[in-house]
């Protein structure tokens, strides 16, 4: 059985989505967050940085969400959620899923940090509002990429969807998803829409 | 022809190295880092973020180190450079490559931001301190992983270790890979060793 460590609005949001479209069976673990229960000992022996989502399956205990999604893809065997590997819209399917993790995310959680998260004594005036103008200028290229497509890879669904759909699930919650993007906006209305998020983010 | 667009000392270290690796043959494009070449039009016509790394390969364009990564070795084929898909040892692997990427390279990367890439007006001490305390948290989670192991994914050197070698090599200028960490400062001397990685950073 696959279980899933999951906090509410944590990256745990795109493995429960990626799951459901797999349609995988599993169970929820729930760490609770705003309680610190993710940096109590239990769960630092499951993932040491203390942070969501983490994996158990069998033996093997996996944190990093990126990396989950590509170990449960690839344990799927062939599915209809990345493009064939090696070709062009493989590496473009990669790109997004780099994009969304270790570029925009980056953005979007210091917004987080430095509007909500942290005590207001740690709030850095400066550190928020560099990272408004960055999480504007990834959102700007995800608009001009999703110009006449559907999806970002073309016209299906793929992992780089669930990767980007959590960030802007977040982004949104910011009110960072502005009517500047209507490329964006009715993406993530078409991400939304699907039951997987619904499941996930529920 | 495989081009590679390249700046010293950025993450495309790591497309040079991976090339390297696996036999590719490849042309290098230099990018003016100090003079911001890639803050100017021609270049952010084909990476956006106005950073390094990128590629082009036949027409296809692509930015994100880690995806230009796994596109290649995608397009290589079976390579000895992940292990099987689907196994533990391919999610472990992946871990480390997001780890590597979206994790401690963000801390490292703040290092240098807020002590020698911006003006010093700009720099914000406490974003230093709280970079170089993160940085100190990720180097103690691969020096307890790499216990009697000499590459990150067991006996064999993979991506994972290309990745985060990149990290150390910057991790090491910025003064960080200390004595505290005999595995680290062990595996680093196994990596920096590596043809493929000395003729990256040369």
């Amino acid at each position: 059985m696959l279980t899933i460590y999951h906090g509410a609005n944590t990256r745990s949001v795109r493995v429960i989505w990626l799951a459901e479209e797999l349609g995988l069976s599993y169970e929820i673990k729930t760490i609770k967050f705003l309680e610190k229960e993710h940096k109590e000992p239990a769960y630092l022996a499951i993932n040491p940085l203390g942070k969501l989502p983490a994996i158990q399956d069998g033996d093997l205990h996996l944190y990093e969400s990126g990396a989950i999604c590509d170990y449960l893809i690839a344990k799927a065997g062939a599915t209809n959620l990345e493009p064939e590997r090696g070709t062009s819209d493989y590496g473009l399917c990669r790109q997004w899923v780099y994009f969304a993790e270790a570029t925009l995310m980056a953005s979007i959680g210091a917004i987080a940090q430095h509007t909500m998260l942290r005590p207001e004594e740690d709030r850095i005036p400066q550190v928020r509002d560099e990272a408004i103008e960055s999480t504007a200028k990834g959102l700007s290229i995800l608009e001009a990429a999703l110009k006449d497509k559907e999806y970002l890879c073309g016209d299906t669904f793929s992992l780089a969807d669930i990767m980007t759909g959590y960030d802007l699930h977040l982004a949104n919650m910011f009110g960072q998803v502005t009517d500047a993007y209507p490329n964006l906006k009715a993406y993530q209305a078409r991400l939304s829409a699907r039951p997987g998020f619904q499941k996930a983010v529920a």
